[in-house]
């Protein structure tokens, strides 16, 4: 019955470590199915050399287990409340890469230095503060969750357009349309993350891409009369 | 009849993948034939895994496709602008590789610090400033050729000896007689631009390597005597 | 009679080779039987591509050889002072693995930055200093193990939370239950390491991470109502 | 009837490569006879992955080929120059390794800052300033040779004790007994380096390494009393 976000969830954390973007059991993808109100998520803990398809877990949107004999990741929570507020999206993944993981220590969101950056988004890449005392001490994951909805908000961004977040202190948060997508913004995130700290160390003096620029990376990629592909 | 240089161009491109130059499909290939007045460059978005000969698009200086059922790359006319105004080129290699696209983010030149640099050029690796608004708004990919041909112009350099360049906020862009120096070239300006970063950041009142080594090591290798291998 | 140890040990000392912890020789690990009062270590400068479970060395709590026809490590000493002085310890690690190193031979602690740290100790991963000129002069790697004692004394850690340590100038050393955690703290604390570096490059006001951050992280991990698993 | 010293130039420079220390034919390794007074070395441009034990050449202290049907490397006279003045050396090693090679380029030697580098040998990489115009003007390589001999004895070190140098601009050479331990040298000068660069990062105050440290641990590797081995 739910075979296909099952698949398509092995595969995309599959793809995770093999593009080495988590060390260990250090992150997770779910993939959303609309239609029924769930999602299949990374078991807790497995490692992934022992990973299979019939491990993953199908949880409701109030994270729920709904099949599954093995227990859901400890950021279901998370994954579910994205799903909730914002149920474009067709799947999640939370990672401990090194580079996003190291911009999210230092909380800072990634500024938009270049157009491998533009390329995929016309915003610096954002980085949620750490959230308040009793969130943390109460439902934490589930908080993580409305700290990333309440950043966007905030600072008025469109998650179908910025597909990926740093959570203050933490790590990366990523989303897509489906599992292989949002796995390639995990993946773009971290290169961007690695080129704007080298390039900060190379010039400390460095500015962001102008305006012309980054709109013309992104509609040759997004806009109306796309037609980028390298 | 085009299958000669689609053969190369295919190569090359596989070579820039094998040599850790392209994340997903950050980059790309052509190759020139002169005499056929054609070139067959990378299909666009068509991942490296999957890459066929036949997959090459040839296309004339126009960027018209004259064979080929796939589109071409988005860089395409980037290519068709250097073979029209620099007909000794062989091949045009792009990436948008870590450390070069790293220097390009911050919008400086490379200097010349060591002789592994020196056994390949003898200048700066130049970075050609962002474009003016007008010509990104405009045909974008075909005035980035132009800024190429503009700048080496501008700062007098010779095409023939100087075989790369960092185009300012965007990637490095290197040429060759063929596929294989052009691939071998974007390797090169890859590993001179982290040596480059690594030794600013040990010694950051570095200087320039002085004249005298800089014509030794060029000239061993690249002179009318030359003799260099090592 | 010490197969056990022998088996456990070889297989953590080929994981630690596996998981890039180690250059050449560069590091061992030992696998401790608190009820015969010996443990299994790597011996002597032996490569990790020829190394075999029968080439595991038997030492006692006083690093006399029980059996095993090679030297054992010659960090042995370090180690049975360790199992000595904390008996609940069930395997050690040594490596000069390459960010630990660095902040070892920078002589700082590892500032607590992030929650992949707070997952695993809620403090600061302790540098001890490098030891009296006395002590290195007479019985230098007994004098290592009661270093890394006496630091813990002195700054009141608790070696079963806290389960790694840099000794100053020289490298890191953990511990664990058994072979395959204190394998993984070698581990955690190369990744932490790194990203500590990475983060203070990025954010050099970087601060420490909350108390709430740390409490939450590190209890739903390893408090009494542990849930944690990605 | 150079069979010996050819095939041990082959395996050591292939070790070269899978070592990561060379990037295309960037380095060489030459294995020494000294009955014969000839030396074994790898052929000029020659790529790795096609090298075979029969391309070596053999070549006289004079730099003159005595066997072989290539060009030996362009850097033969410098070492040919290296077993004429320290006729104990058994091979001599060329790398443009990353972070020797950044540390070369920034003129600086690599300070002793840990036990890694201790364990080695107890002073700093030694780096020789780059040469006069004349002598680089003049026979290049051969005086390459003369500038490492001459800065070792300005400086007052033993080549038996300090098996490494970066020249300065240009990038490192090590020697050693035989070809096994001369690559195994490049390898530690460049993980030394690796470190020394990270150190200086994380603790821009460093010190190097108290004498009482540098001492225990040179000599309990290669003192009277030898007894070191991980």
């Amino acid at each position: 019955m739910y075979n296909n976000i099952k698949e398509e969830a092995y595969e995309a954390n599959m793809n995770l470590t093999k593009l080495g973007l988590v060390k260990f059991t250090f992150g997770n993808v779910s993939v959303f199915d609309r239609d029924k109100g769930v999602f299949a998520i990374k078991p807790s803990g497995v490692p992934y050399e022992i990973l299979k398809v019939d491990d993953m877990v199908i949880v409701d949107l109030d994270a729920q287990v709904v099949e599954g004999t093995l227990r859901p990741s400890s950021d279901t929570k998370t994954h579910a409340v994205l799903y909730k507020e914002w149920p474009e999206l067709g799947a999640v993944v939370h990672t401990h890469s090194v580079y996003g993981t190291a911009w999210a220590q230092a909380n800072r969101s990634i500024p938009i230095y270049g157009t491998t950056h533009a390329d995929h988004l016309t915003k610096d890449i954002p980085c949620a503060p750490p959230m308040a005392d009793d969130m943390i001490a109460g439902n934490y994951e589930y908080q993580t969750g409305y700290q990333i909805i309440n950043h966007f908000k905030e600072v008025g961004l469109n998650h179908e357009e910025v597909q990926m977040i740093l959570v203050g202190n933490h790590a990366p948060f990523t989303w897509g349309k489906d599992g292989k997508q949002a796995v390639y913004n995990a993946a773009v995130l971290e290169y961007v993350a690695e080129l704007a700290f080298l390039s900060e160390g190379i010039n400390p003096k460095i500015e962001r891409l102008k305006a012309s620029l980054i709109k013309k990376h992104y509609e040759r990629k997004h806009g109306s009369n796309a037609y980028y592909g390298q």
